[in-house]
């Protein structure tokens, strides 16, 4: 009745050989190209511009017009149309590719063979197949391979991971998100491609283990065949369930997630001025063996906003990207993270596919990432 | 691959036969017992009280305490502790039960089988057999025969109803709702019969259809066997899809449904200042043939929230009912409702019993409803 | 250029002498007469009804439609449309007084005469002079006389104030208020009359000082000579100041208080299911004598809902009445704190008067209450 | 009893002579040099960098390091720590000054001796003799002189004038507003100052009158001898009253105004997604003469927040700059609404000089502006 994702049979990569540091004097800075100027090459571009660690050596688009935009502001970077230049320079140490993800194995894989390390926009890649055989590829060459999570570098999300970690929840019993705004389709990719990266990984992150099952819903409301509403609902080996809503069709804007934990619960609002929220509430059930409303006692305490950084996600992952190139350690956002939220998404249209039967993911042959 | 719900082959009422009306004098005031003196109990004594067409006759409960609350407030009302006073009064017109669902049928079926009028808190029965038997009972007695689906009375649920109704959301592309609060946890129904009623028989009563499949996942958090948070999604006929998420655990009290249309889409908060808020926003293709986001302009326009009257729904209800048992007009929270929503939990109740797999209901065979 | 309050001049009633307990036996409850059943009225007969420190003795209106109304819920309570009936009464141990302002002072002063305690709903009297008579003549009686500033009971002020007494707010620097609505507009006094009583009374009861300088600025929109919307500016001998913003006409209901201290800041939003909101908050100038924004550190912390306890307030203020009667010991909403209310109306009335020329108001002479 | 304020005997510049168009050929560009590079600085530079009406000519600033800050990004753009080379350059056609209010004045007089066009940031000057003297000096050599009144040109703003001019909100009752936040505390001028210009400007564009009375009450909390809290109420000559609050200190940012008409009501919330909104509230009266609450009507119709325009005010005012330049056209921020702005200002200090009396301004002898 369940469908197995085709990944389980693929070995994945062993997590334990990390790349050799790069040999660069100490104060080196990593010489980085920029491919892709669309809709998320620029923040790339202002925040390498202003990471001490980094030197932004080129911008690579294959439209003038980008290219022309990027260089009225930034007149010093060297720009290319052409990806063979930036993959053929040896003053070249890292790739960040921002392109559309049909791309991201052909120019990754390019830029790994050229012995180039490489952050990837999310997703990793368009299949498991292709995110496994790039890491492969990134290890046999101790290169360091990261995908593009930006949301694990959220000061928000960092710190309620700290409280899952910490046990203040307590066990978590679900999680509930939703992921929706007025737009943008896409053309090439679902929302489940497009929106799902972000939640995919933060669960990732928070509960440390990939969902065992998946069922799903969707519609194609405005592009045939792309779409932009999908209703997702997960379970995980530690019996937590979550339910993750995607859209490009919404009122307004909302990025809204619940958790629901034995001690205590959150609410992670990312649009709003107090992003976090802890509530000290819950059930106690005294005497677990005689139940019944009687016996049960709703718990509500205080609420607490407690005060949050505001460090901006994406230098701080170009900043980690640095970091795992100079030192050698892994970066928080890593390719593992990476192939688990691929696998997900190749579940979640596994189940579309099956008009929302139940599909089975296989548990993780490699490390735990 | 989906598992069919058992009341397919069941014949339904058919519903073009009305229960004459009842041979009262013109003025003469419907004679009322409530039965059940619980939760719900009191709101329906103090809405009879306050109904000119209704005359509260009796109440009846098994508990002494329940009956001495409620006689201190309404010393002039006969009260019993035995159904059977209530059965066999023949000043007895009609019968309210709220008690709890296991004894729906038992009671229900005895006081139409006595001529007695019948309104039965929701859900209508445990099972959509019992449902159907008591809707054929009533049928060949000429009885109303009513659930008590307050929601159907809620004034912003009429407004979006009649919104829907008029076109002026367009064609209904997904409903996504929240039902969540902390509490209360019941020892004998799980959440999906407790709050899903409420939210199913809205989905109905907007759309005028059934859901053709259903996919559910849930947790038994606090109780063994109880789910108190359950995840489900629905696709209808009309290629409409829904999410339904009903809790009993959860940071605060949260009733929201978002309803996307091609022309409009509509927040409803039930527990806001400003319950409905219809939304000038949509997405246009020109061209339905070349599509691309460059294609697609996003309409952002005015958000109204507008004038809501203040009815208390169950007044309403209340004298639907009455008014269906002077008139013989159909109650606009009809029995044909009530066993669609009967048969949806049951259909999630499969779901939930196949861990997840998707459930296909039939078409109602009867009328519409 | 200020205008002196004639209050000054008066002498007040030393607070030192308490009355003494009323003569009942240990478990006798009190047995009170509500005269008034206006808007309030209902809501005290309901308290009352369930508080087992009192037995609801008679209901007294000049309406027979309200007298109607009232017995039909209580047909117990004996009712009279002679105010003669209630004092004459010897069974009477207190009266509560729920009618227009006007009549206070003739109604309380005729039940104080007639050696019967008095809670008389704000404000205390119709002016100063009214008031200090009234509590002369209680003092001299020995008798209770409570005004009802309600709000001195509420769970979140009450809170309030525990957190400015514990100092954790730190020096109070200002407090800003605003309590609007649409309505309801008064033919018999304007909206300082009405409204005012409300922040007074909380004002005085957390900073223990009243103003010792009022300016104001009023309008009358709807009728002539009855300001419906009213700025208040007030300075208090702490050197805190505070703004309040009275208002019938509003686009919607807000009740909401900032506190601003040296250490934390309060939000008190009384509509807000959170109505308690502290905020770790504040500016710190580490050397106070070289200043500059360069030496000022601005201090966002955590933000906490504190959980507030349910218990209405109304319920409260009549078990405090009551205590007071049976013990001696003084109420919460003392008679003191209801004369500088009336003082500060007063002083707000002369501002008004003098085109919002700068008031002041003599020290009380009195304790401190 | 109130202290008149001292632009009453000055002369006011005739507001019918405008400044000729700038001799410059059909398309040419006005060369702008930008005067201050503090926190308002690089916003000007960000946009007339944008603007195609403008050609960033200079940026002038004492300090090195702002230079240094701003040539990175505009490395064309000509700098100089000298105001001297600005005023002498032939090719400067206008300046806009950004520094501390303190050097209004000067600089803007040196730039209008020298044939310059000004736009200063606001206030127009620290006093309205400075004011009046750089109207005068504007208009005898046909230049434009504009205050930095930046609110004029947000498109929130703008709708409510529209809505206020077209009569939808009928005649204005009362204005009530809050601008506070979390610093910054400024060490040269008062809360009153820095604060004050904006919503001072907007009363001014809605109301089209100047106050005719005004009362104030402030604290300086933090730093001795600069207020940090304000509250101001201000009396129209049309009857209509306001209350201002501006702070440095406060738990959130928060700019939010209610407008209250005899039709409807308006939340301006600058800080919301939804910045207007529009209540269909109000009193209804039928018979004027005979008054209670029982012939008053409350009306509580639909709530429209309105669709808003995105434009960045701050370009909207330079494009409008360099377009009175280009034509001779009245800028919407004009020197009139900037003198205005300063004589409430002043206003606002005579009162808080003394003690919170009641201070007038006479009626403006110019024209309405």
């Amino acid at each position: 009745m369940s469908t197995r994702s085709k990944t389980s049979a693929r070995s994945l990569p062993r997590t334990s050989a990390r790349p050799k540091p790069l040999p660069l004097p100490g104060e080196a800075r990593v010489r980085v190209a920029v491919v892709g100027l669309g809709y998320w090459g620029p923040n790339l571009v202002r925040n390498l511009h202003e990471l001490a660690a980094a030197e932004l050596a080129y911008v690579c688009d294959g439209r003038p017009a980008a290219l022309a935009s990027i260089s009225r502001r930034y007149p010093a970077v060297r720009q290319t149309a052409s990806y063979d230049d930036v993959v053929a320079d040896p003053d070249v140490d890292a790739v960040v590719i921002a392109t559309p993800v049909s791309s991201h194995f052909e120019l990754a894989a390019r830029a790994l063979a050229a012995g180039k390390h490489v952050l990837v926009e999310k997703p990793l890649a368009g299949s498991s197949r292709e995110a496994v055989e790039l890491m492969e590829l990134a290890e046999s060459r101790q290169l360091v391979l990261m995908p593009g999570h930006t949301f694990l570098y959220s000061p928000p999300v960092e710190l309620i991971r700290g409280l899952i970690a910490a046990g203040e929840l307590g066990e978590i019993y679900f999680i509930s998100t939703s992921r929706v705004n007025l737009g943008l389709h896409q053309s090439d990719v679902s929302v489940v491609w497009d929106l799902g990266p972000h939640d995919f990984s933060i669960l990732q992150y928070w509960l440390g283990e990939t969902p065992r099952h998946v069922t799903a819903m969707s519609r194609s409301c405005v592009i045939p065949g792309i779409p932009d509403v999908t209703f997702i609902n997960l379970e995980f080996p530690s019996h937590a369930i979550a339910h993750v809503e995607l859209s490009w069709l919404a009122p307004s804007k909302l990025r809204r997630t619940t958790i629901v934990g034995t001690q205590k619960m959150v609410v992670y609002d990312d649009t709003s001025n107090e992003p976090v929220r802890v509530f000290d509430s819950g059930v106690d059930l005294p005497n677990p063996e005689t139940f019944g409303e009687y016996r049960l006692t709703y718990r509500t305490g205080d609420i607490v906003s407690p005060q949050i950084s505001a460090a901006e996600p994406l230098y701080l992952e170009l900043a980690d990207f640095c970091n795992s190139i100079q030192t050698g350690a892994a970066p928080r956002s890593s390719a593992e993270i990476g192939l688990e939220v691929v696998r997900l998404i190749e579940a979640v249209d596994a189940s579309l596919a099956s008009d929302g039967g139940r599909v089975a993911l296989a548990a993780r042959t490699g490390g735990a990432g």
